[in-house]
């Protein structure tokens, strides 16, 4: 039996660490045996691109170049861990995914619609997440959360307009795809727990 | 004044560095600026990038992830590199550029027209080398030279069929436009760099 692909996606500050802690363990306590991902990154190949993304560079770093990475690094996921997880049965909880370069590359840096879609497809052919969770949070607290954890990375040290406009962008696509659910992630860690479990219990095999 | 862009194309074992030392020596000698290139490379970011393309991975490299990590080295050189040199007035001699793409990722890895299109419109937007030289050598015969050279790359390491698929698809990119000359490189050293001195003399300002 083919296992699923289930994804949290949310700004940084969002909580998603922590609700992915508690999906592995629902899926692991129903039995199933479960992977972890992250994006951009996840095999050898896809982290030392994670790596050239993040890095503090003294260049311009263009969003063409940044936006090619990102799917650069989806691509070696996916074919590398991804599907063949899903193929022996695993379940995969991603930490992002597509969702996430629509939202920063395509709101956030505005990126236009065709060539999101060029590369979207090149990249994934279709494929898409059985599951995704999404944390809303203004990206005030996100960020504040974000600055309590420490550094900044180069992504995470763009202006708050961008992130305004990433957000915008999820709620867009959020509303437009019945395989994502809506977490109000400003609520207490407690709340957005219970909720998460609710979601995911409904989900899982009986 | 702005500067112009001359480029050295062709396979593994063609002769492009002795070939770009000649040019720039012939560029210097007429009082310009010069400076060179290589691609994929040529600016931090984007040597780290070649970095990821070279590396012998112990995970398949899909040929989307190559071909996206190649127009993201030339979108960085591009923006960082190349375009401030022209605009100051140096000269800029690249070892390698678009065509290597066209043909070792179009031809070579047989990526349908269409996505090589919209990588190189959302990388170049339009811009192309003022020249480009390119030394046309048998994939058999640059291979032994290359090897003679000593560790080939993850690339140069494909089969004899991918670098004549390459091979065929430079000719016939050669032949559609007429900014690029192409040169026998079977020929002795001797006669390679006459004609090189020949057509870079002939582009070279009085």
């Amino acid at each position: 039996m083919q296992g699923k692909f289930v994804v949290v996606e949310g700004l940084e500050g969002a909580g998603k660490s922590s609700v992915i802690s508690l999906m592995v363990d629902l899926i692991q306590q129903a039995g199933l045996t479960c992977q972890t991902t992250r994006e951009p990154g996840g095999t050898p190949m896809a982290e030392a691109i994670r790596d050239c993304v993040k890095h503090p560079w003294p260049e311009e770093v263009a969003e063409e170049t940044e936006l090619m990475l990102m799917y650069a690094a989806r691509k070696q996921l996916l074919v590398n861990k991804i599907l063949p997880a899903l193929k022996q049965g695993d379940w995969v909880v991603g930490d992002r995914h597509e969702l996430s370069s629509q939202a920063y590359q395509g709101g956030g840096r505005q990126i236009n619609a065709a060539t999101m879609q060029t590369l979207s497809s090149l990249t994934l052919n279709g494929f898409k997440p059985d599951l995704t969770l999404y944390l809303d949070v203004e990206p005030a607290t996100g960020l504040q959360r974000a600055r309590g954890r420490g550094e900044l990375d180069r992504i995470e040290l763009s202006g708050l307009a961008f992130f305004e406009r990433t957000r915008a962008r999820y709620l867009e696509l959020v509303q437009a795809d019945s395989s994502i659910v809506t977490i109000d992630a400003m609520q207490d860690m407690a709340q957005v727990h219970a909720e998460v479990k609710r979601h995911i219990s409904a989900f899982l095999p009986c």
